[in-house]
């Protein structure tokens, strides 16, 4: 498949894109410096051989890509979506975003729509197929691409085919993906990243994530 | 140690005190009804040989408990806690309650404070000392009392001291607790049990739980 990850320089984006290029998917990185995204996509690709990876603008990512990953900021979104509105139209679009105040009162801090990812879905409008997931897969544990990532893939959105296809991405890096739901659920799942970067922070660790019992 | 739940004749408050009357801890049920109380308390006992579960009002309890338990609904903390406001003063209070509303568009509905913790601490004031915990450790799960809880015990507060006794308590029953920060992150806590709850649901379950890898 052919991924575009729109902030794909950050640690996310690249940790993503780094186990997608290593299970055979194209990826595409995408920063609003284009420069800047050729740079990190022959930094990935040169660690990987075989690997198809290449850089350019966000919106050119996006218009190319099968399937699109967010990970930019959350207090990036206003400033990023709305151009990229029409070419996400019909697509699905995956949203890594956690809106997190590192400093403050609140780690967890989700604008009035309850999640990034409404947030996404209300700037992108109702065509594209937002779909939260990926926030609590540990940007560390995906570098740290020897072994596979201990990690429950858990992800929420309203269009079941959407879903199905994140579970395959997912399945490509080794996750087990658990259905939580409709993306009103997706405050919860970006909620509980807050949790994991709590408990790195307190019991030093760089790779905390979650399994679900009973399942 | 002497464990008050109040709400205790609900799912949660009957699981949570048969696991803690299995212990050896002495529990004690509260309830709106003292009758009610004093018949849930009876069936737990007559489930446990040698088990001290005794019934009462939620105001009894709470006045007799070492350590207070919050197991009533989201609905119910404006009209139960505050005639427990000075009973509690000094004490752990634990609050496991989660502000859930099934059948609209949204299953976590935190209230103003940002969650149900937040909400217990403030009617009962700076002196009681809350923990959010237990929330996710699911009632059928406890009430199998035949085999171990497989989940973690994440909790949260400010007072350090409470903490470490209801890591106590979480270990008396046989999970590991995992210390998840402020009593700010207690929101990300309670939506996790949201998580769980919709996972139930869509996978025909009773008793999802959540470990944290990495740890």
């Amino acid at each position: 498949m052919r991924i575009g990850i729109v902030g794909g320089t950050g640690k996310e984006g690249t940790g993503l894109g780094t186990r997608w290029a290593l299970a055979g998917h194209e990826v595409l990185i995408g920063s609003r410096d284009p420069e800047r995204a050729r740079a990190r996509a022959a930094e990935v690709g040169a660690r990987i051989s075989g690997a198809r990876v290449s850089g350019a603008s966000n919106a050119d990512v996006v218009r190319a890509a099968d399937v699109v990953v967010l990970t930019v900021p959350a207090t990036g979104l206003q400033a990023t979506l709305p151009e990229l509105r029409e070419p996400c139209c019909g697509k699905v679009v995956i949203s890594t975003v956690v809106p997190l105040t590192f400093g403050g009162g609140r780690l967890f801090t989700p604008p009035p729509q309850g999640s990034a990812a409404e947030e996404a879905q209300e700037i992108l409008g109702a065509e594209a197929r937002v779909v939260g997931a990926f926030h609590h897969i540990a940007a560390h544990e995906l570098e740290a691409s020897d072994h596979p990532v201990d990690c429950d893939l858990l992800l929420c959105g309203g269009d079941a085919p959407a879903k199905a296809l994140v579970t395959e991405l997912g399945a490509s890096m080794g996750l087990r993906a658990v259905d939580v739901g409709p993306l009103t659920n997706a405050g919860a799942l970006e909620g509980l990243t807050a949790v994991l970067a709590t408990i790195n922070r307190r019991y030093k660790l760089k790779n905390s994530g979650i399994k679900i019992t009973g399942l």
